[in-house]
């Protein structure tokens, strides 16, 4: 893009217009871009190198509890996805058909996977014989498609990119332990690597997976409009898909068991929560662990006599950087040092090194914190040594934001008035008792719009009431609007 | 699989019986397996492990050049498809269509995505006003879906991974820079990693990419029938794509024009090629550098108290090599050494080591390599020292013995009735001059069904007679069979 103008319109007010905020920051830090293909976006290089770094810390920590990647087909014809009933009634509605192929119409119509259960355990059930052949532990990431016609970058789209893992144990109890470790990972992931502090919890049965015993979801808390955002679930199925699809083995006593299954995804809208957690009338503010550019680095000069000693200290910081950081240096010319500093604010790299003719003279840099916009001169000698430290600062002043954030607006309520006028005014999380049942919760869902994302895990001793029906309630829950 | 038979069916000859033995060694090896939709295969963890160490390193190599990852849509509307003619055609008649999604039936078929030419093109129209905006440099791995109702893993599937390379440009000659560039990485990529010899070359008129201006191949040679298998290609797609989809720029002297384009392929059929180039009788031969595992360690014992001792030598080594390899220790306790010894054997693993009582007494492991079956103990303290260098040297072998077979089996001849013979014979790669006539190219095809897999780079000085016509000819080509 070389529209200088770009930066001489403001962006929209974080405050003000959160919605419109987002849509712009996201096309004007070229993190995605709207698609020929209704419902679907583009992600740029920008946008994709981010979500690559995610891709590769996520893949690590999934690997290390001995799960491993494979790839599953793209189709699943639709008598199979049908098998399970719930499964199929939660998905049917949102599923884009294949009908035609190599020019013929075919005998039976392929759904294009709105997640893999259907065409993963049949295999399972062939791979399945003896206990010795439990547990199977896989993953593997792809694109899923989920009918949408009003789609959001990375949050809400036709088409999304993530992770699915699909696991089969012997024992209910080793599934759930698996369902429980995963939804950890995603914990872990989420707060170390993206500086996204969540509520773990367990969704009603009225919120859970389709198919599904028990949904376990981290719940974030994004900016503006204090809204939550569900942020990686993990999934119990029991014995639901092993009957259906006929996971049968053989235990150590020689008896005929099904095996039980988790699942457990986490999707690219995690760049949409990095985008709304951190972001502010700037632009983006990006996490230094998965920045795809951590340290951008600006030569500054005006006479060209001035070029070459500053062009040479860039050299030598940049070297020095290499081993350390994701280093960039922004050489166009056709650009002037104030407008790439917008620009690379725009687009949240965490620091800024400017080099200019007197920092050569002083032998220094000039760094200015994303995060702060704390401004300080650093001799290069001394740079490389430090800049690790500033990054991790960095991290850790984005988490600890985003935690007075999530804690200012998280309030422990017992009116439901009370809870009518935070959702409507957009107040946040609201914390109270909730008696269990499925009327309350949807009385307040058809009233208010606001769900309840999560039982918490922490919970307090004692009971309490039921905010909307006054019984008693053996538990606290999360109330929210969500995306 | 839990299947003790498994190993003492023999595999099939590799030599007699080419076609059996690759389905079953791809089978018993796990790599895929057979899956409930027509035309597909599931790629089972240990052939996902090797495309995923294959991706890690031609990705690098990809991203050295400057290029960016990005993601674009899975489905193409028909019109868009359809815009440009040779492309389409080409296209069309392998193509699998959404007609239905969300309940509705769509107003207008979408593809799902045979090659993204035609949904890239127009995002790199909207994204490209100058000169500055060029060059674009972008890759995408993804699956692409081209209609077969006759699957062979890896090498031939309704679906399959690849990435897939689209780059924009100011001018011509730096499109086909580009695309000599690319080819060039997947040369050095495919010779290096894959230890598998390539022939680099040009495609005919008749063979290019539908919408190329023209197309570039490595070819490589398979064992047992030896035939061909088209390795990676790149395309120079000229303007074409840039006019129809409207890539238009104004250069340095405010002229608009259009932009130049290049698409590039490498799909996981280079599995497939790893396969039939270094398997033999025994199983997967695979090659150090890409292998999921290149050290397994197979603890021996037959009395309960040599257990203890053998145990700890194992973690021993195991700790020892974990830094400078890829190592498991195969603990199951309901095989017999020799049962393992055949497996990992099956399953292509390049260093073995057997620790037995009597190793352990000499404080040495027993090193088994899959390539020589050659038997050596090493000492413990040695061992981590000696690995690295060991596994290169397998890596080096495993490329002379393919690059022999290669230059033993590729003749240069000047008569048609031998090419007839050795066609039928399947005796390999036949190189000869050729007039560069469509009649003469689809002759030899009807009635031998060799094709020409390329105009070498690598061209004699003199000009000849063309093998089939006898007219006068300035290039040699390179005929055979190919999957």
């Amino acid at each position: 893009m070389s529209d200088e103008r770009k930066y001489v319109e403001e962006l929209s007010d974080v405050e003000d217009d959160f919605d419109r905020w987002y849509v712009e920051v996201v096309r004007r830090a070229e993190l995605a871009d709207e698609s020929p293909v209704r419902g679907t976006r583009v992600v740029r290089p920008y946008g994709f190198a981010l979500w690559e770094n995610m891709q590769a810390e996520l893949d690590r920590r999934i690997k290390e509890t001995g799960v491993q990647n494979a790839y599953f087909p793209l189709f699943i014809p639709q008598s199979m996805l049908a098998r399970e009933a719930e499964h199929v009634e939660g998905f049917a509605p949102e599923v884009a058909w294949v009908t035609r192929g190599g020019n013929k119409e075919l005998e039976e119509p392929w759904a294009v996977r709105p997640t893999s259960e259907a065409i993963i355990c049949p295999m399972y059930a062939r791979w399945v014989q003896s206990y010795r052949d439990l547990p199977i532990l896989i993953n593997q990431w792809n694109s899923v498609v989920r009918w949408e016609e009003r789609p959001r970058a990375f949050l809400r789209s036709l088409e999304f990119l993530w992770q699915e893992g699909h696991t089969a144990h012997a024992t209910l109890e080793e599934a759930e332990e698996r369902t429980r470790l995963m939804l950890e990972v995603y914990r872990d992931f989420v707060e170390t690597e993206l500086a996204v502090p969540v509520i773990p919890g367990r969704k009603t049965e009225s919120e859970k997976f389709a198919g599904a015993l028990r949904t376990y979801t981290i719940e974030a808390m994004m900016g503006g409009k204090k809204w939550a955002l569900q942020s990686g679930t993990s999934h119990n199925l029991g014995d639901h898909f092993g009957r259906v699809f006929g996971i049968e083995f053989l235990d150590r006593n020689g008896e005929r068991r099904y095996a039980f299954n988790t699942s457990w995804g986490l999707s690219f809208r995690m760049v949409g929560a990095v985008i709304m957690v951190h972001g502010d009338d700037r632009g983006l503010k990006l996490p230094p662990r998965v920045a795809p550019i951590q340290v951008v680095i600006v030569p500054i000069w005006r006479k060209e006599s001035e070029r070459e000693a500053v062009e040479a200290a860039v050299d030598r910081v940049r070297d020095a950087l290499l081993p350390v950081a994701r280093v960039f240096v922004d050489r166009r010319d056709d650009k002037t040092p104030g407008w790439k500093f917008n620009e690379w604010e725009l687009k949240g790299v965490p620091v800024r090194l400017e080099i200019g003719p007197r920092d050569v003279a002083n032998d220094q840099v000039t760094l200015v914190r994303r995060d702060t916009h704390e401004k300080q001169a650093i001799s290069i000698t001394d740079l490389a040594g430090r800049i690790t430290e500033i990054l991790d600062d960095i991290q850790a002043n984005l988490f600890a934001a985003a935690s007075r954030m999530l804690a200012e607006n998280t309030v422990e309520i017992d009116s439901y008035d009370v809870l009518k006028e935070r959702v409507a005014a957009n107040a946040g999380f609201s914390r109270a008792y909730w008696c269990g049942s499925e009327e309350c919760e949807d009385r307040v869902k058809a009233e208010t719009k606001a769900t309840i994302r999560c039982i918490p895990f922490d919970q307090p001793e004692a009971p309490g009431r039921c905010l909307v029906c006054g019984e008693a309630a053996q538990q606290q829950v999360i109330w929210a609007r969500a995306y």
